[in-house]
């Protein structure tokens, strides 16, 4: 298994792949306060919901480093709350960087001395659970995934990136794929390109190449034809935030992947961990989209495709109903035909 | 109404606006032979299916005066026969080509003298009857659309650019958006960017902004995001050929936006004049699929986005079954729920 350094702690400084420069140039930026990891994450250096909440984790770590070299704070909490709501409002959508943020939380409110170093110690337990987390949803998903028939390898769509890149490492959907390969000996992977951001062009292809796999690439136009021809035989997506009832929101494009899947006949998977699940969010309708720049869609490589004076719809996500999801794949375990009742029950296993 | 020389007759040459380098720069070049023009449509200086028939109708013409200028040929059918092939060579999926050149044919059995001039007056024929057909099409499509509800004015998506770039003039499905324009005061537009090749963005965008319409761009992956917010009253596109069954090829993502238009109950309307639809194919299965170069997906006004060694799917076109087509709008009217019955029908009135 390849391992990026997405977003990991090294000699003091957070260190994240900056992702915006993939695949011509594998750049590495050192962070070293909140400002700057929160400043990161907006501008989408690092992007997947999970590498979210552990970027987020190792920029309260940092920050904390950096406060205490100017003395130790009376206050943990209150020195270290403006990072913190800084970082809680890096991006919108993914509910990882508040679960992230929510789990460093309590380790400010304890004995001052070495809140920096326990801070860092749960970031670090963030980053290796995720890893394990990846694994297991790995496992789950390849489990369940269709035999592939006709002497061709099994043919698997994914949208976006959640991958190692997405991830701590390995990744949620690639890591079902990671998995499958494991499983039987070969798979074919098709990605969309995902505009306007091209995770898909940019990101899958260069993380799957890496790893040796057969990757075709597509524009996300062109799912729908692919699966008419009978070139796919289950789609894989991972998730940016799963509500209560098992509505999916993902980069946008999933739900029209997921119509589609529907209409074939072809099993619709979300593979993500626990924390990706807002039990608080009782349904899709409930969750925020996030809008970006209107540049994202009218320029390509700093260059504009478009003309002047047009409006822009850029929202970055978008909401598949749970009555679209075969199965929703976490680390602990599948639901199947994912609703209300399945996704409290794995809460309490 | 604007009128661009999408593909003229101009001081005995063929001119054509390169839509390529729209919607930077407005170039127009001239050609003086068959195999000229034929590049020119298989480069994609123009496209659009009525428009590649004028442009082939043309440059059958200027390729006659060509020869006439060496002397008069014994037969012209013998003569301009590699002429005749290569422009029917040049793109595969649009039936507008063949058919215009199966229009020109007949003229070249005819007395010899006098054949260039005929042609001409043939290909200019050609024009002036796409652009009256065009105005038909706008007209029938207008007066079946729904009336806008609750103040704001109707919101059309279409994909591609099925306008006056893509015919002689006018339009097809943009037609149908000027004339619904006239009907109602204003209209609010939704284009998609179209991926690969971005007609959407550079060319539909520029086309509308040039009249003065309230133009709204996102990518193709964003209108089931749209139709599911409540965006889009109805869908309007072109077509590049259309089975006798009504199953409709159009360009890549068009299906897609079909199946999202039936799953939220938004009419989805085809426009195209009966050039366009091809009796001798009897389902859209039988409607060879143009692929195309790998570039066109991983690079991007020639940078590479995506990285080396990643295997490419490049259709041009898909399929839409004529079951979730509400309304085919032609110039001899409109057929609901098209089927073999009422696309006959519109043949003998």
């Amino acid at each position: 298994m390849t391992v990026f350094d997405v977003a990991v702690w090294k000699d003091g400084r957070v260190r994240m792949l900056d992702q915006r420069r993939l695949p011509s140039d594998e750049i590495y930026h050192d962070y070293v306060s909140a400002a700057e990891v929160a400043q990161a994450i907006r501008d989408m250096v690092v992007r997947g919901a999970p590498a979210i909440g552990c970027a987020a984790a190792f920029g309260v770590a940092v920050e904390a480093f950096r406060l205490a070299r100017e003395g130790l704070p009376a206050s943990w909490s209150l020195a270290m709350d403006p990072a913190m709501r800084q970082l809680r409002a890096a991006r919108p959508t993914a509910v990882n960087l508040a679960w992230a943020l929510d789990r460093m939380q309590p380790l400010l409110a304890g004995e001052p001395a070495g809140v920096p170093e326990r801070l860092l110690a749960e970031a670090e337990a963030i980053h290796r659970e995720d890893i394990a987390s990846c694994r297991a949803m790995g496992a789950a998903g390849a489990a369940i995934l269709p035999i592939p028939v006709g002497g061709r390898p099994l043919a698997i769509m994914t949208h976006c990136n959640a991958g190692a890149l997405a991830t701590a490492g390995y990744g949620t959907a690639l890591g079902v794929i990671r998995a499958a390969r494991d499983r039987f000996g070969a798979v074919r992977v098709y990605a969309t390109e995902t505009r306007p951001y091209l995770q898909g062009a940019r990101l899958t292809a260069w993380e799957l190449l890496h790893d040796g796999f057969d990757v075709t690439l597509m524009t996300d136009s062109m799912a729908g034809h692919a699966m008419s021809r009978g070139l796919v035989d289950v789609v894989v997506v991972g998730a940016d935030r799963v509500a209560a009832n098992g509505d999916v929101a993902n980069k946008i494009g999933t739900y029209a992947h997921a119509v589609l899947a529907k209409r074939h006949g072809i099993p619709f998977l979300v593979a993500c961990p626990l924390s990706t699940i807002d039990l608080n969010t009782p349904t899709g309708a409930q969750i925020p989209i996030e809008e970006r720049s209107e540049e994202e869609v009218t320029h390509f490589s700093g260059q504009r495709v478009a003309p002047h004076g047009v409006r822009v719809f850029n929202p970055a996500f978008d909401v598949t109903p749970a009555e679209l999801i075969a199965a929703l794949v976490t680390e602990k375990g599948v639901v199947h035909s994912p609703d209300a009742v399945g996704i409290r029950g794995l809460f309490r296993s």
